[in-house]
């Protein structure tokens, strides 16, 4: 991977970059404008907010759709043809601005209307736990994103909006990795029911004060890596990282006094994403490349530190002593006695709360179901009713009521189609990162239970967060782990801990 | 006063209000920007901020500067001719576009780029206490600062910088206002200095801690009227106010635990600006309208609360037992023991650090200086020793050095040039509004002295704050007070203080 050496630039790129730049910072003061309402801002001050983001969102839209920046794009592309840092470049910037080039401008805002009511129309239906109340703007709704989806792509339309957050990813790729990943995980929940196992959830008990998360999270922030001097930790209702700018990368939390798991594990997510975002190459700043491949790698980071490192034996050697410096009545008193509550299975309906075995069943229903919407084979009357037969086929429950089923996640009243399967992408590719982690990284494991997080961020700066978008998220996987994306490593990982909690 | 009523405004007007609504909303993102900047940013990220700050200024300059929006406003002016309302929607419209317009783009940008080259530069030559360090890039600010006042204003380029600040205020006008008030200020000065009186400091002795005077000081903000779910309070190393939107206004202090005077009086002075935007007529919103009348008018509400409410005797017959509360060592028990500290007069060096009675004549310094600097008879290497001639002539003192000279403002390092002004301006007008304020509502000061500043907010809010732009600043307050601008209300409000102190 070699940089683009802003030196060496040409004319033409350094104009494209320049223009850019100017592109990024827009959607940095955006996401400052988002950061600072779910954190700071007064609760009088949403519909000014609103006309700010749709000011800035309007400008930057037009910025990018420019004919001078379509010109001077089509000029970097004749000069890439015989060098591979401006290839990328012109790659990148090419998809951004066909994407925005191909919405027709009254369809972008009809869409930003109805994203706007349709999370009002979801809250009014959570409120009163009535799929029916959401339903005419959900119709509204992807009535206009199947019109964004034909713009983009009018073979395949749902591919169009997989690809906007994990690039060269199609419904035929992901298919043949959710279809082994249903079934072994659907026969590892039937072995789990089945078993005599049951764990110990006496670790969960005890009061944790929020101070004293706050303290204790802020401390695991710094010992990982967060650079403090360019981010920020905050408290918000639904945790969020945001890479404002490479050297402003806020991330959030929310603590639960009663349970120390959604504070802890939250910071740990967050914290993943956030390194990413503060480790993207600075050297590229102000291009395309100076961006996460994908959401799906963004979530594979968060994954590997929540889940392989902060749910790991190793992790808590370290962890204990200062967990208990802040909470005295903790009852565990070896990494050992932890580790079991961290790893319960147990199917449940509701995918925020799922554990890590069940939580791709849950993904993966809602992929079916999304691209059963998108090719015509299921409308939005028939939702509830194959939600609940995706939920009975895969994890044996059936919802108790809309709330616990298809009203759960906000993602469809945003407009946010094709955006569920990076999750499940980001769970695997955590796995497999992290063991290829442990076997290029000598006795990684005792570095993380003596407190040294370096080599295993060094590992991941120099494979994935220092190539920003050089790569695609395939290519990006395959040559740090020199393999495709697969289920194998994320299967090993859950079924280890099936076997060793349940026999 | 009428207002503005948008649904009887015809096609043209809403056009025109739409248009400015989009200008406002990338205003108040500016304001958001510098906001966060001051309060919350990490300190990496001051580069990206600089970028996000001109992106956004560029994009509100292009907006302005619109050839549609001036279509537009042409269009109604012409509908302006028999209505008043919309005569005074043109006018403040007119204002701020043929001021954008008749500066070069080029220009601006080298402005911009000086101003921020000379914010750097004052900082090195404050480090090294000498005027020689900044003089290359004042010199160049200055000389760029000319030609901007020029291409606005050929005759009369100071009164065109004035203009920006304080709408229909000229040179020949401050002149006026200056002259006299100068004679009577340097007058009581020096009968303090030969007088005989002096004043305990007792009051003045004790530890504030800081978390009890922001607990106080936002006792205060909500006591005298600040809604806190339409703004917010912070700690910055420099307090200020910011309008972001009207449902988004906020300010911010700073303390020291061993005087309780920057922290109580900063927030008193900040929480008047705060009142004037959370006042600002919204039945107007998204207008020229919409805004205070001047930066004059502005200071008139700060120095209105900080002084003539915060320091009198009535206010602390409200304020001691609170103040007690938070600190019960306070040694005085009575509102009279604490009010002498409160009107010290003492000539010194510095402009923030002035009191009530001899501040006015560090701007009259400022004013004269800056006027020469823009007629051509002051050049920049003469600056110092003109510095030391004003400060010997008006307070009898010679600076020590540069940072207690000419180096101590920030404002021309930043192309202030024609801001000093609105400080007297405003401290006349708080003058005068607090007389009539206490003549027009019965018994105010008893009200003050329980607690009760509704009458006197309510006084405000109806004569000032809810005109908004409507009046220019000098019918403004001829409007509120039935006089034009002067200064017999602040010279007998001084006077009286100085007479009861010192005899």
């Amino acid at each position: 991977v070699r940089a683009v050496d802003t030196t060496r630039a040409n004319p033409r790129q350094r104009q494209l970059i320049a223009a850019w730049s100017e592109v990024r910072a827009l959607a940095g003061v955006e996401m400052l404008l988002s950061w600072d309402q779910e954190t700071m801002m007064p609760t009088g001050a949403a519909e000014s907010r609103a006309l700010q983001l749709a000011a800035v969102a309007g400008l930057r839209h037009e910025r990018l759709t420019d004919d001078t920046l379509l010109a001077t794009l089509a000029a970097c592309e004749v000069d890439a043809l015989d060098d591979p840092a401006a290839a990328a470049l012109a790659r990148e910037a090419r998809r951004s601005v066909d994407r925005a080039r191909k919405i027709p401008a009254e369809l972008a805002r009809s869409l930003a209307a109805a994203r706007s009511r349709g999370v009002a129309a979801w809250q009014r239906a959570r409120g009163a736990n009535r799929f029916a109340l959401f339903r005419d703007e959900l119709a509204h709704l992807l009535e206009l994103k199947r019109q964004e989806a034909a713009a983009l792509d009018p073979v395949q339309p749902y591919d169009a909006l997989l690809d906007e957050y994990e690039p060269g990813t199609t419904a035929a790729n992901l298919e043949i990795l959710f279809e082994p990943l249903e079934r072994a995980l659907s026969d590892l929940v039937r072995a789990v029911a089945s078993s005599a196992g049951r764990v110990d959830s006496a670790a969960l008990r005890g009061t944790f004060p929020v101070d004293r998360q706050r303290a204790l999270g802020r401390r695991i922030a710094e010992c990982v890596g967060f650079d403090f001097e360019r981010g920020r930790l905050d408290a918000s209702a639904h945790p969020f990282c945001m890479g404002i700018a490479s050297s402003d990368v806020r991330f959030t939390w929310r603590a639960e006094e009663a349970d120390f798991r959604p504070g802890l594990f939250g910071i740990l997510h967050e914290v993943g994403h956030a390194l990413y975002e503060q480790g993207l190459p600075v050297e590229w700043l102000g291009s395309p490349l100076a961006e996460a491949a994908s959401l799906g790698m963004h979530e594979s980071q968060s994954r590997l530190w929540e889940n392989h490192v902060g749910r790991s034996v190793e992790f808590w050697r370290w962890l204990l002593p200062l967990f208990r410096e802040q909470f005295p009545d903790f009852p565990c008193r070896r990494a050992e006695d932890v580790w079991p509550v961290l790893h319960v299975v147990e199917p449940s309906l509701v995918r925020v709360d799922a554990d890590a075995t069940t939580y791709n069943l849950h993904v993966a229903a809602r992929f079916r179901l999304e691209r059963a919407l998108f090719d015509g084979s299921l409308e939005v009357d028939e939702l509830p009713a194959a939600w609940a037969a995706e939920m009975r086929r895969l994890l044996g429950l059936e919802p108790t009521d809309d709330n616990h089923g298809v009203l759960q996640d906000i993602h469809w009243a945003t407009g946010l189609f094709g955006y569920f399967p990076t999750y499940t992408i980001g769970n695997l590719a955590a796995a497999q990162l992290f063991a290829s982690a442990c076997s290029d990284v000598g006795g990684l494991g005792e570095h993380i239970a003596v407190g040294e997080f370096e080599p295993l961020l060094g590992w991941l700066r120099e494979r994935i967060h220092r190539r920003g978008a050089w790569l695609s998220p395939a290519e990006l996987v395959h040559e740090a782990t020199g393999a495709p994306l697969g289920s194998a490593a994320f299967l090993s990982y859950v079924g280890e801990a099936c076997r060793s909690l349940y026999g």
